[in-house]
C-alpha cells in the first residue's frame, strides 16, 4: 500500500482530496500540507493546493501544483508563499499514463463571478460527452482533464443561477460515475459525494476550521476530529453562516467501493461507519472460516496482507508471526538488480526470518493477486528458508472486470485470474493451496453496508442509467 | 543587453516569438530551440513551445513551458518528447512581477475546432476590457494573462466563421496596442503584426520550412534566410497551399518602436529594411555631430554602448578604444558584494584598462540612463584609473513617458530624468559633460522610417483611437 | 531503527562494512551496492566504496564516497564508472557531528607497496595516541579520522615486513577498543575482528566470490550464503590461494555488544550463532516472566519494539495486536509541525488504531528510553484513543554509562535514566507502570554468549588494559 | 578566453591562485571568493579554499573544494560556514583528464606542527621522481596529485627545521619546472615563484590585508591595489611581523611565459611590469608592420583576437570594426546542433554583421590556430556575408612543441601546424592569405622581458638542468 516499488502491480486509487474552511485569519497552507501528507497513499504522482482569503478581493488566489510527492512539491519556501484561510488540496495518481503537470489538480478558473477552484477523486463517466456538448455550445478549454470540464460546467451554471450551491446542484445532476468533489468559490467550500457513495468523503473540524477529507485519518492526523461521513448524494456547503446540506441527488441505491475496505484506505480510517482495521480483521476471519488449513504459522505480505493475517490467525487459532523483514531503504531511487544478477528486487526489499518458518506450514495472506510476480518470489523465499508448506489466502475475490469509477485495475490481459484457473495459478506461483475470498463473504467485512463489487461480479451500480 | 545582472536597470522587452511551418515530417523541436536561443535577449524569465503534427489528428498537441532560460527549460530529454512539424515558441520577460509558470507562453486551448495555440510579443491595451466583455458573455478562463484572452476571443470567433484566418481578422480588428502574434491552428501557422508596426515580425525560410520570427537574426542563426518583414497590419497565413496575406487591418500611419533600433534588437538583425548595426553607428555619428567634445578616446559601456561609440569615434575622428574588461563569469548566481565590503558588483563585472585611460579625456557612450547607478560606478572607475575627463553621451533622448506597448520602462519615480535636470544628472553621476541624443536626430538612425517615440515625446500613435 | 526522523533519540551505530573478493573478472560494484543497501540501517550519513582489479596494475583504484544514503551516493552513472573484482564498502553514522565528505570511508593511501584501502566499524580507543605517536615520528595525514591513522600505521608496517597480513597483525596488536576492520591491499582482502568480539563480522560466499560483512543478512540479501562468523581476534585473509586465518590476537575473554541483539542488527541476521529475531522474542518473553501485568493487548513501538512485543504476548498469553499505523511518506524532507500547530511530528508519522485500544489495557514494548519524548507522545495518543491503561515494558536495562566502542549513546544529561528514578520516569511519560529488562535476564536473549553490557553495568571489557 | 564552449580548442592554463593574510578578525571567505571569481578564466574545472584563524588553535582549518565554477562551488551557505582571517584559494583546469574532486586544490595536511595547506599553478617537472623518492623513504599519500607531493615534502622538512620558511626554501630548491606556490601554515602565508618566473605571482593589499594573486586584476577587482610582482625565485612570507623575502632560489636567467601575454592573462592585468592590454596592442602593430595587406576592415575573433586587431588597425591605418555579434546565452548547457542540422555551433554563438563586411576586404586576427575548426567556420560565414577577401593574421607563431610547465597544448597530432605547411593551412581554412607572428617580433610585445617561448622554438629554459 505504501511503497510504489514493491506493489507496482496493485490496483491504484486515483486521488485524495482535502479541503479547509477556517474562521480564522491565519494561512491554512501548513494544515493542507499535513492533510495531503496523510492522504499520500491515495496518489503519488502529483500534488496541488489552491487557497484564497475569504475576506480578500474576489479572485485573489494562491496556488501551487507539481509532479511528485507532497513533501517534494511543497517545500518550506513554497508553503510560505501560499496564503489564505479557505482552500482545497489534491493528490493524484494518473490512470491514463499522461504524467504532466498540466493534469495536476486542483484546477481553477476565472470568470464573471470571480474564481472557482475544483478538485476531485473518482471518475465522471460522462465527462467526455459533457465536454463535447460544451464544445458544441462554444466552450473553450485550456486542457484536457475531466476536472476542467466539470469546473467549467459549474462556472457556466453559476452565471445563470443565484448561488454556487444551486449551480453545483444543477451540474452534479448531470454527472454519472463515482466521485467526491471539492469546490472552492471565493468564500465557500462545497463538497459533493456521488449518489451511490462510491467514493468516500467526510467532514471534520479543528479549532475554528471545518475540514472535508477523503479519509477520516487525515483529519485526525492533523489534530482534528471526525464529525461524520458525507452522505451519498449529499452536497455540503460551508460558509460564514455555517454548514448547509442539500440532498437533491440522493438515491435509494447505495454502492460503496469494496476496495477502500480491502486495500485503498488507511488502516486507521473509519469510513461510512466502519473501521477499516476491523473490516480487514473480519475479512481475515471470514477467510479462515471458509478456507481453513492445518498450519503452524499465519503471516501476511507487508503491509497489505498483515491485518487480514492477524484476523485469520485469531479465527484459526494459529499464531500470527512476523515472517518478513522489510528494508525501508529500498525506495524509488534504488537500482534494481538485473536478471543476470540472479536476485529479485523483492529479495532486497523483503527477507524471510528463517527461524520462524523453518519446517513450518505457513499460511500467507495477501489482499490481491494481479500478475503474481511478487507472491511467486515470496513463496520461493519461504520454501528456500525451510517452510514445509505455503498456503496462500487472498483477502479479496479474483478481479475479473474493469472499474469505471476511477480505480486503475490493470488490463484484462495482465490479470492472471482472467488467464488461468485457480488451480493453475496455485501451481504457477508455487503454493501448496490457494483460496480467494468467497464473494458472499465480503459482507463479513462490511456488514449491511451496500457495496459496489463490480470488479468481481460485473454488477455496475449505474448500469441501467447509461 | 545580454546580462541580467549588469543591466537590471535598463528598459526591458517583454517577449520574442518564433514559429515554424515545415513541409517535411521531421520534428521541428530542435529548430524552434535554436530560434528561441537566438531570441533569448528579448526575454529570460520563461520559455515555451507548442507544436503539432499537421498530418496528425486534430488537437494532438505537444507542449512544454517553464521558468528560466531556453537552455534550462529545454533539455535534450524534453526536446526528445516534443513532436510535430508545425509549431510556435516564445521567450518572455514579465512586466508585472508575476513570475509564475502559469503565465508562460504559448497558451493553448481545446475547443470544437480542435486546438489553438497562441503566443505574442507586445501589449494589447484593451485586453482587460475584452476580458471583462467576454466574462460578461460567460467566458471562463483558466488564467489571468492577456494571451489567453486573445486566444479565447479567436477561438470564439472561429466557431462562428468559416476559417481561422477570418476569425483572426475579426478579432485583431478589435485589438488596440502594439503586438506581434503567432497563432497555431492545427494545420496553419498565422502571424499578425499590429497596424502601426510597433512590434517587429519577419518571414524567413529554411529548406522546406517557413519561419516567422521577431528578428531576422534568429532566422539566420538557425541556418535559414530572411524573405521579408511582415507589413504593419498584415495577417499572414501559411498552409499546405502556400502563403497568403490579408491587409484589412492596414492603416496609413506607421510607428515603429525606436527602442528596437536603440537597444532591444540584436546587432545583426535587419528590421523593416534597416540594419540595426548601421542604425546604431549612425546614431553615434549623429551624437558626435550634435555634441562634439575635445577628447582622446571614445568608448562604450559593454555591450549596449559599444556600437554607438564606434560611430561616434568615426565621426569625431577620435580613436575608439576598448576600455572595459568584462568578466563573463559574473552571472546570475554570483554573490553580490555588500555595501560594507566597499566594492560594487559592477566592479567585479567590469574593470578599466588603465593604460588606455590614464591622463586621457574620455567620451563614454551608453544607450540610456535609468537610475544612473551603473554609469556612476563606471565614471568613478575611470577617474580612479587616471582619466582626466569623462564626457557622457547617451544614444537616446531622456525617457520621460511610460510605454503602453509592452516595453517595461521603470516607474516615473525611478527615472532620473524625471527628477533632475540634465545638469543635475551630470553632476550626480560625476561626469564632465552629459548630452542626450537630440530628439530630431533619431531620424539619422532610421531615415524615413515612421517611428513611435512616445517614451520621449508623449506622442502615442493610437491616442486618438482609445 | 530504520527512520532517522522517528527515532532520532535512539543510540546510534556508527558503521557497517562490506567487502568482496571475487575470482571472476566482472565488476563487483553492483554487488557492493546491494550489500551496502542491506546494511544501510547501520549508518545513513555517508557511503563509500573502493575497489580495484586484482589482475590489474598496482594502485589502479576506483573509488567513490559521498554524503547521504547509498541510493543517493551511488547512481547508475557512478556505479558504471567503478571497476574491479575486489573491493570494500562502508556506511557511516557520525558520532562527532563532523558531517563532511572528507570523513567518509573507506580511506585509501598510496605508498611504496601500491594502494591500501581501509574501512572500519567501531572505535579505536587509542587512535588519538597512535596519531600523536606517528606525528612525533613524522607522519603526515591528509585528514583527521581514526581510519586514516590505522591505515597509515598498517602501510608503515607493511614497508618493513614481508606481507600485508604480517603488517596487519603487528598493527592490530597495538589497537585498543572494539572494531571490525576491512583492508584492501591490491590483491588481498583482509578482515579483522577485535579480540573481544565487540563488533560483528562474518564470512559468506556467492558463486566464486567471498564476502566479509557486518551482518549475515546483507550476505543473504545479495543472494549469497553465510559461511561463519569471524572469531573474536581473528585476522582473515582472502587471496588467490584461498582463505587463511591468524589468531595471534586471540584472548580468552569475549564480550559481544548486547545492543546488536537489542537494537542494532537486522531482525533477519544471525550473529555469533544467535538469531537476532529469536533473541528479541526471548527478550520479550523474559520481560513477561519478570514483569507480568494484567492486560488485554500487547503491542510494540514500530519497528523497534514489535518483535519483543510478539515475545511478550506469547509468554503472557495476551494477544499481540498492531496498534499503530505508520505513514511511510513522513520522511526526511517532511516539514515538521511547530509547537503552535499543536501537533507532534510523531502524530503525523504514527497514528493509533482506536478500535484496537478502546477500553483496553495495553502493554507497550519499546527497546529503550533515551529522552522519553516519543514514548510520551505515544502514550498520550493511546489514552486519547480510549486505552484504559498503558503499561510500558522496555526490552533493555536503563542506559547509565557511556560506550567507548563506537555506539553513540546520548550524553549523560540527556539520558532520562540518569536524572530520574524509574517511578519518576513512569509518571513523567504518563504510563500506568514501567519496567526495564532486568540486567541478569539479558542472558535469556543470548544464552551463554559472553556479553559487553558496560552501558548498563559499567563493566568495560578492556578496562584493565588501558 | 572566456567561453569553454567556443574556444575548446585553445591551449589551456592549469590554474589560478589567490591568498589573503588579514590583520583583522573578520572572515575572509567572501574576499577569497571575489578573488577566485576574478581568476576564473584560468581554470573552470574545480575551485577550492582553505582558511584558518591565525589567533585560533593550531590546525583549526576550514575548507571546501568542489567541481565546477567558483559561483557553483561556493554558495552563500558554504561561504557562511568557512571562517578564518588567513587563507588560500585555487581554480583549476585539469590537464590530465582526471576530473575528480579528489584532485581539487588546495590540499591540506595534518602533522606534528599543525596544519599545512598548499595550492599551486604550474607544473613541477620532477614531482613524480620526488614522489617515488618519498615513497621509498616510507611516505604514505592519500592521493595522486603533485600538490600533495610538494606539500608532503614541505611538511617533512618543516619537522626538521626551525621554521616553515626554512622548510620551504629547502624544498623548492629541489623543484624543477614552472610554478607559483601558495602555502598556508597556521599563522603564515608564504608565496613562491619559480626561479625563471615562468608562472606569474604578485603582491597586493586591501585595508589591513595582504594578497598574493596570480594576476593583478584579481587584486583590483576585489577593491585592493597592486604592490609589486613577486620576483622570479622569490620566497615571500607574510606574518604578524610583516613581509619578509628570501632569494636563495634566485637565478640569473629568467623566462616568463609568453602565453600569458598572448592569451592567458586578463586584459586588465599588469604582469612583470607590462600591461597585458598594451602587449597585445603592440603585438597587433608588429603583425601589421611585418605582414601588411590592402584591406577595408580589420577585426578580431571575439574575445581572444579583439585587442590585437585594434593594434593592427591602428598601425595599418585601416578602420577596426566589430564584425561578429556574440550570443552570450550559448553556454555550457546549450544543445549543440548535429551535422545533419547543417549548422555549426559556432554559428549559433557568433554571427556576422553583414553590413560591415559586404564587398569588403577583411583582416581577421586571432591569437592562435590549433585544429583550425573555428577559424574555418568564421571565414565561411564572412564569405557568405559578402566579404571579398579574408586575410588571417595570427598574433602568435605556430605551436610546434609541447609545454612542460603546465600549459595544456593539444597533442602534436592535433596541432595543424605540425601537419601542414602555412600555405596548406591557408587553403584549408579558406583564407586569402595567412600569416603568423614572426618569432623575433614577440619582443615587440614584451620589450626586454626575458621570455620562455619554447612552444615555438623548443628552447626550454631548464633543459640543461634536467
Amino acid at each position: 500500500m505504501n511503497n510504489p516499488f514493491m506493489y507496482d502491480e496493485k490496483p491504484k486509487e486515483e486521488c485524495g482530496v482535502f479541503g479547509i474552511w477556517s474562521s480564522g485569519n491565519q494561512s491554512i497552507s501548513k494544515m493542507l500540507y499535513y492533510g495531503l501528507i496523510a492522504l499520500q497513499h491515495r496518489g503519488q504522482e502529483s500534488a496541488g493546493m489552491v487557497m484564497c482569503d475569504r475576506q480578500g478581493p474576489l479572485g485573489n488566489i494562491s496556488a501551487h501544483r507539481g509532479m511528485g510527492l507532497v513533501s517534494e512539491v511543497f517545500t518550506d519556501e513554497v508553503l510560505g508563499e501560499l496564503h489564505g484561510n479557505i482552500g482545497i488540496g489534491h493528490v493524484r495518481y494518473s490512470t491514463t499514463g499522461e504524467s504532466r503537470v498540466e493534469n495536476a489538480q486542483p484546477v481553477f478558473l476565472n470568470y464573471l463571478k470571480g474564481t472557482l477552484a475544483f478538485a476531485h477523486n473518482g471518475n465522471i463517466r460522462n465527462a467526455g460527452e459533457i465536454r463535447k456538448e460544451l464544445q458544441k455550445k462554444g466552450a473553450i478549454f485550456s486542457g484536457t482533464t475531466d476536472s476542467e470540464v466539470v469546473a467549467y460546467r459549474i462556472a457556466m451554471e453559476r452565471m445563470e443561477t443565484g448561488s454556487i450551491e444551486e449551480a453545483i446542484i444543477n451540474v452534479v445532476e448531470e454527472l454519472r460515475g463515482g466521485y467526491a468533489l471539492l469546490i472552492l468559490s471565493p468564500q465557500k467550500l462545497v463538497g459533493v459525494r456521488d449518489p451511490y457513495g462510491l467514493k468516500p468523503l467526510c467532514l471534520g473540524k479543528k479549532d475554528g476550521a471545518y475540514i472535508l477529507s477523503s479519509e477520516s485519518s487525515a483529519i485526525l492526523s492533523c489534530g482534528g476530529e471526525l464529525i461524520r461521513d458525507i452522505e451519498p448524494g449529499e452536497i455540503i456547503t460551508i460558509t460564514d453562516e455555517g454548514i448547509q446540506s442539500d440532498f437533491s441527488l440522493k438515491k435509494k441505491k447505495h454502492a460503496h467501493c469494496i476496495f477502500e475496505y480491502i486495500y485503498f484506505a488507511r488502516l486507521d480510517s473509519v469510513m461510512d461507519g466502519i473501521s477499516i482495521y476491523d473490516a480487514r480483521i473480519r475479512g481475515g476471519k471470514a477467510l479462515a472460516k471458509r478456507y481453513p488449513v492445518e498450519a503452524d504459522v499465519v503471516t501476511g505480505v507487508p503491509e497489505s496482507g498483515i491485518t487480514s493475517a492477524v484476523g485469520y490467525a485469531q479465527e484459526a487459532g494459529i499464531p500470527f508471526q512476523i515472517v518478513f523483514y522489510k528494508n525501508s531503504y529500498v525506495g524509488r531511487t534504488f537500482i534494481k538488480p538485473s536478471q543476470e544478477e540472479r536476485m529479485s528486487a523483492v529479495h532486497m526489499k523483503l527477507s524471510v526470518l528463517s527461524d520462524v518458518v523453518k519446517d513450518k506450514r505457513i499460511v500467507l495472506i495477501d489482499d490481491s493477486i494481479v500478475r503474481g510476480t511478487t507472491i511467486t518470489n515470496l513463496i520461493t523465499m519461504l520454501k528456500k528458508a525451510g517452510a514445509k508448506e505455503v498456503h496462500v489466502r487472498i483477502s479479496s475475490p479474483p478481479f475479473l472486470y474493469p472499474c469505471f469509477y476511477g480505480t486503475d485495475v490493470p488490463d484484462n490481459k495482465e490479470l492472471i485470474a482472467n488467464e488461468l484457473t485457480k488451480d493453475q495459478i496455485c501451481k504457477k506461483i508455487g503454493a501448496d493451496s490457494l483460496e480467494y475470498m468467497y464473494l458472499e463473504d465480503l459482507k463479513e467485512m462490511t456488514g449491511d453496508l451496500p457495496l459496489c463489487r463490480a470488479c468481481f461480479d460485473k454488477n455496475y451500480p449505474d448500469e441501467s442509467e447509461l
